[in-house]
């Protein structure tokens, strides 16, 4: 892919083409994708990064789509990355196998993109905020981040997002509590989705017991709650006014800035580690670690110890 | 700690104390840790590890435990690892918080430690290693890791572990299609737990359909599913019957080798990019970096620019 201005300037109209490209190149990992990110980057900081995770089922894609839909609809643009592992949806995914495009604006106002994370070497959480960066400075105004699961994938998606809402349904009651620690922490709203199925109350008041038994100095504002049928439309626009207001309370007390730096920092480290690693594992490297695993085996040497011939190489 | 040739002796007999001061020395990264490790590793190669994983909720500790009592029974010695970042039980857990010691013999042949993951840049898999190699050379001969998610530290522990035990419930139903992709790449068999509830058999045979789907060339064993009620003990002797048939399919079709060999590889590679990371991030380096936010938030310079300037340093 070739860095002209005319091919920056294209991705910054949201040519989708291009952006599409863009993206395949940089997860290719070419050795010029920083040139790329570098001219983008100056164009970026506009997007609202909203996280939406939770268990496996929960109905986290269908909550997305509703919320596509209800932003497109009051005018916005909107870029979508599902970074779940287990997603049905495999490489780059276009809208229409997400949103049935009954509506043109649809089509104009929004970029979905799948990402595998599967096989990556901790890969999850640096191509996501290339990517985010990509969209944002193609001009959306929110980005919405969709994973899976309460593991590492998911607290790096709550590092790289504004709003992290964690999606649970009534059947989810049995794991709240062993939950708790895991999600209390990244959680700044919940929703209960498929809210009219048993035990939809249960689980309500159940997480509300939770949620105030946090200590008030570190959680000042109340964590909502919403009740959501996202397969009938249900409850989103009650969904999106308490993201809406979550971003005034970041904006408002200075949180927001706090995040921004603490989003940059960790973009940074990432790139860092990510060159080490590349920059280390060289074919010479590669083959004595090769070389290597049968004495590791035969107990002639030790995993610390070769480590230790590698890095004095 | 002091590295004295009693202290080795002392862990390979199996001393909790010790055991237990050895991990916490080893978590918290101290500088000579590398050599306890290697004085260890040469005893290490005894224990089967066993990984158990699936969604909170699912019955996993209870499975632990149930599994733990019955392998007592049978004479053997346990470790537990519960590498599960949602974990009601924190810090290094005794065995009375998880199997009531109604039997002395659990208390003599189970060491159980809990991990927590959260906050760790991608710490996980390299202190797993490293506590299952104290363990292992412990004298244990079966190491219990149990972890949760379908998420990056399911992964990783399917790497480190023999055989990979995927634990859901009938409830799971929903989300089976969901997580296909990830959960059949890592599991070396199925329980559905909680069996007597409704839909458990539905689970199963949609589970099952879907496990005939696979290409036959990659999948010549049949991945068995297991019906289990754990909080009443049943089916766990088909569990663990299951567990020792997958163990001697790796051993008779030479894939234990081969697997082996990927945990060595993957256990070295850590190791290095712990090291990396340790070298890289100095005073200095974290300096540059903390004052250097506020240029990228202004847009004056950007991270990629800035990780090629820590680079250059």
């Amino acid at each position: 892919m070739k860095l002209t201005q005319e091919n920056i300037d294209k991705i910054i109209k949201g040519d989708k083409r291009l952006i599409s490209r863009t993206i395949t190149y940089i997860e290719n990992s070419e050795d010029d994708k920083h040139e790329i990110l570098k001219a983008l980057y100056k164009h970026t900081g506009k997007a609202y990064k909203i996280g939406i995770t939770g268990p496996p089922g929960a109905g986290k894609s269908t909550i997305t789509d509703c919320l596509i839909s209800l932003l497109v609809k009051q005018g916005y643009k909107v870029g979508v990355i599902a970074v779940d592992p287990t997603s049905p949806y495999t490489g780059g995914a276009l809208l229409g196998d997400r949103v049935r495009m009954t509506d043109s604006s649809l089509l104009e106002n929004v970029f979905i993109r799948s990402m595998a994370t599967r096989g990556s070497l901790g890969g999850l959480c640096k191509s996501v905020n290339d990517v985010c960066s990509i969209l944002d400075a193609s001009g959306k105004d929110f980005i919405i981040l969709e994973t899976v699961g309460v593991g590492q994938s998911e607290l790096d998606v709550a590092k790289t997002a504004d709003s992290t809402v964690v999606v649970l349904v009534p059947e989810s009651g049995d794991s709240i509590q062993a939950m708790k620690a895991g999600l209390m922490e990244i959680a700044d709203l919940f929703v209960i989705n498929k809210a009219d199925r048993q035990g939809a109350d249960e689980i309500i008041t159940g997480l509300k017991n939770m949620l105030h038994l946090r200590a008030p100095e570190k959680h000042s504002r109340e964590i909502p709650v919403v009740k959501t049928i996202a397969a009938s439309h249900k409850g989103i626009d009650d969904l999106l006014s308490e993201i809406v207001r979550h971003r005034e309370y970041l904006e408002t007390t200075g949180m927001m800035l706090k995040k921004k730096r603490a989003q940059i920092e960790n973009e940074v480290i990432e790139i860092v580690e990510t060159g080490l690693r590349k920059n280390f594992w060289t074919d010479r490297n590669r083959q004595i670690l090769e070389q290597n695993i049968d004495k590791i085996l035969d107990k002639n040497t030790d995993p610390y110890t070769l480590s230790e011939t590698l890095f004095g190489l």
